[in-house]
């Protein structure tokens, strides 16, 4: 899918793209869960490691936010503002350590004219995310709302 | 809801818990922002104020994770690990903005045990959260694991 300016109106169901690869680090493991997820599997090595995982993991809000920012370098809907409605079936299904790369892949799987926004679009998502070894980490179904074409 | 230790076998559905209000700050929209949403109306100011919002906005993902922490501290379910399994129907119903003050509310809507994890219980929440006036800015559904009582 191309990164040139896109409207509603471009997009096609099975429409797809995919992101870079990213690394998650154990700084930035800890940075997120010390903010957003305190917990000690989190943010605390030693106690994570003798805990359920066996060592640090991102909180899976970490993993979602880090699904965004490859949306957002991605591009595969053009520059326009997207606006999230919402998120359905969001599941975390893998653990995810300090120096596993991430890739996210997108599927245009519904669209529908906006119910509530004239001019703009409904685009769902089939959102999924695998590590370097191509387990699936997390998956989840997206809807945001796009300009359709002036 | 009290914050001792609890397991799985002491929930009932309709328990309900609330969090503490906690402000939203331009700092921290803007630093979420620059790492994971780096959208304009999330991270500069001037557009932001030019763009679709009229100002800074929260990312969606970071009010998800202001949730996930204001969970934490509230320690509804007590301090056990508490693995998150997936999430349901998130919708993203109002703007986010600095000065914003947010408050959690979450109710037992559901609980099972566990088909994979023996001595453990899938515990389903209705999960709101409000600002300073009252309205519902975000909602979802969350699926956790919990330990059952040995």
């Amino acid at each position: 899918m191309p990164s040139e300016e896109l409207s509603f109106d471009d997009l096609r169901i099975g429409m797809a793209w995919s992101s870079r690869q990213v690394a998650v680090t154990a700084e930035a493991i800890v940075a997120f869960g010390a903010e957003y997820d305190p917990q000690p599997f989190h943010i605390d090595p030693a106690a994570a490691g003798a805990g359920p995982f066996g060592g640090l993991i991102a909180s899976g809000w970490q993993v979602a936010a880090l699904a965004m920012r490859q949306f957002v370098e991605a591009r595969p809907f053009g520059a326009a503002a997207i606006l999230g409605l919402g998120i359905d079936e969001l599941r975390w299904l893998k653990p995810v350590r300090p120096g596993d790369l991430l890739q996210v892949r997108g599927e245009v799987v519904g669209l529908k004219p906006s119910k509530s926004r004239p001019g703009r679009g409904v685009v769902r998502s089939a959102v999924q995310v695998f590590n370097q070894t191509g387990e699936l980490v997390m998956s989840f179904l997206s809807n945001t709302q796009l300009p359709a074409r002036p």
